[in-house]
């Protein structure tokens, strides 16, 4: 038994770098999460030099063997991406004991099935929530919360990059090549973004979520696949003109014994969630026997939301090997303090009848500034000329509810005011 | 060891049915899943004889104690709801080591840090997806999936009675009580309606968030809590015309260490996505540092979708309970196969570039027809006089993809055809 958990990454990229950043920021949040520290071991780059220059601290190496070989390190995060050498990093990791968690969604599309059984044959364990839809719990809840269900349907926006370039282009106005050009200038598409744009990246996805929903090894070769290269301005605003959005749709239906799986641009209907599901945000919605549909929305890419993911899984692997060690406790971690509801800050929607004569808004908006509370619109709605009363509704200004309640209460007693009907906040 | 895992239910109302219907049908299912068998023990009810009438084969009891000392029951699902005797019951479990699944919001809002630390003095377990969200998973996701974030925020519709109400009185232009009368009719709303319209129910929920989200105690009753009793249909006319919905929005935002909290109708500009939240569904909203903001949405109530949540729980437990004697394996499940493309069935959209001449519509639609393929509509768009050209848009009616190419490969071949652009399907 050690007092820490041994960690080792392969890959410093832009992902690798989120994942170190928070790492070695967070040690005492983690520690209290997990009940024991992380120490981070190793870290594999191709240039160590380079590496080295910019974090003197982190012990840089090439050598993945120093790390598969290293009796300290207990958990190591794969983001190196890609089929090869990944595959092979990653057996011979299951292999030797490491616990494993990854972002590789070709790795995991494809060799899914024998990695999971490597896991188990070993005692060691596999987790790979960062490889679809980036930060969004989307395989904890599939192999877990939702696990009592038979799943019948996914369709998921899960590209962020032919997302985004759909969206511009019905947006902005702009042809495929403008916004494939805008997208790699951001940084959403690769140089060369056939994976991408062709749909490739969407299979691996969603051979993964099959795997998960229908206890099936699908094989992402297997699955239809349609890329938006072919998309043109018009067929978006055909599409839009009759009630549609076009999507990069990964779908996949359980009839019977038989899937029906995609991927393809796809109209879906203005009515239906995902189609208002714009930029680079994913959304993974699901059909269950038993909780009926749910969906999952958020950041699909970028390199704090997947390191959320890949964080939560080395958390939890974190803690499952340490609860062998001890149980731990759900410790309150930390001390905060309720506010008052009178600290309460917000834009506020207030409804009065008002004996309907001149100077009743003069003095409304009087006693509200006295408050320091400022009128942003007005309507003067509805008035009742048989009892000479009119509503209006009034819209403020950021204010504190503290001060809206002193305002309110002298308003009330204001002999032109009647009646004071609601007091609501506004979300911003 | 034993080969098989006892499970026994305290209630068996709406929930508890639905619960026990799963429970039984799929016994093959959970012992693929768990890697043993589930077997039910003792189902505790007052009315021992009117349950015994409708399910002969289940051993109803009335009485607590031979459900606690029962050496054969290893999980118990607790779903008699309220205070009293369910804390009672949940403690005792707790404290005879067995592990606990719970719907009951009331109890963990108020003694959830208590009950947990009497799960791990003793061996034992607690589990509550059940009570936030009906079956969207979000209390797995918040302990799990998203724990390396930081939270600042969580917004959220979290009560299905009141958001019913409040669209419905939109959409059907009804008052609040024709609204509550339609609710309680539908079983939305209970005979007495007090917890759900004054909001006591979503500061429950709120407060299990809070602990999760923020690892604090927030005591329920601490809560700033406003329901929506005094909602008029005028007050969701005006805020819709300002461009707002208004939802009962439960909102929890850390800054520094003090968090504000607050259940209250709120006014939701429409281009945020929780303000076309409508009817009974929940999405709850979260901030978190490293993932960005995510969204969850689905059912969030029903006997059917509250059953999924917590079978995932009994599952999950399960499989920990079954893990401690033997590594279980992720083994695929089930034969399904990949249906091939050409059995697709969609609706489609197709743009093609024609000879702008007489007849040309008419020949593809008879090409269609011979392919059973019918054409729900056509825009005649863009027409180009120089080259003779004009382009159609066709919306087809449901047709298999095998028929769409074969139809499309003879169109292509017609002189009177320029270039088909595009083929996409239509989500239904």
């Amino acid at each position: 038994m050690s007092d820490s958990i041994g960690i080792s990454l392969l890959g410093a990229g832009n992902v690798g770098s989120a994942v170190l950043d928070t790492l070695l920021a967070d040690v005492e949040r983690h520690n209290n999460l997990i009940g024991t520290k992380l120490k981070l071991n190793y870290v594999l780059v191709q240039d160590v030099d380079k590496h080295k220059k910019k974090s003197p601290n982190i012990h840089f190496t090439k050598d993945f063997e120093q790390i598969v070989n290293d009796p300290d390190t207990s958990i190591v995060v794969e983001l190196i991406g890609g089929e090869s050498p990944a595959k092979d990093y990653l057996s011979k990791l299951l292999k030797s004991g490491k616990h494993v968690v990854t972002a590789n969604k070709d790795v995991m599309a494809k060799y899914g099935s024998e990695l999971n059984d490597l896991a188990i044959q070993n005692n060691s364990s596999i987790k790979y929530e960062a490889s679809v839809g980036g930060g969004i719990p989307i395989i904890g809840p599939l192999s877990r919360d939702l696990l009592a269900n038979e799943i019948s349907s996914i369709s998921a926006i899960i590209n962020g990059t032919t997302n985004y370039m759909l969206s511009l282009m019905l947006s902005e106005d702009v042809s495929y090549e403008d916004a494939l050009e805008q997208a790699q200038k951001l940084g959403y598409a690769e140089p060369n973004p056939v994976n991408d744009v062709e749909g490739i990246d969407a299979t691996y996805k969603l051979a993964i979520l099959c795997g998960l929903a229908f206890h099936v090894d699908v094989d992402p070769s297997e699955i239809y696949s349609k890329g938006i290269s072919n998309i043109e301005l018009q067929d978006l605003k055909y599409a839009d003109e009759l009630g549609y959005s076009i999507k990069l749709l990964a779908k996949a239906d359980l009839i019977g014994n038989r899937i029906t799986c995609l991927v393809c641009p796809t109209l879906i209907p203005k009515s239906e969630p995902l189609s208002k599901v714009d930029g680079v945000l994913n959304a993974i919605q699901l059909k269950g026997n038993l909780v009926g549909q749910v969906v999952f929305e958020g950041p699909g890419a970028g390199a704090s939301a997947t390191s959320s993911a890949i964080l939560g899984d080395v958390i939890d692997t974190a803690k499952n090997i340490h609860s062998s060690w001890k149980e731990s406790s759900n410790s309150i971690l930390n001390k905060i303090q309720i506010n008052d509801i009178g600290d309460f800050q917000s834009r506020f929607y207030i409804r009065v009848n008002v004996i309907d004569e001149p100077g009743v808004l003069a003095t409304i908006a009087g006693i509200m500034s006295e408050h320091s509370i400022s009128i942003a619109s007005v309507i003067q709605a509805a008035s009742d000329p048989e009892k000479n009363t009119a509503q209006i509704v009034l819209i403020t200004h950021d204010a504190s509810q503290k001060n809206i309640d002193l305002a309110l209460n002298t308003i009330s007693k204001e002999k032109k005011v009647d009646k004071i009907f609601n007091l609501l906040p506004i979300v911003n």
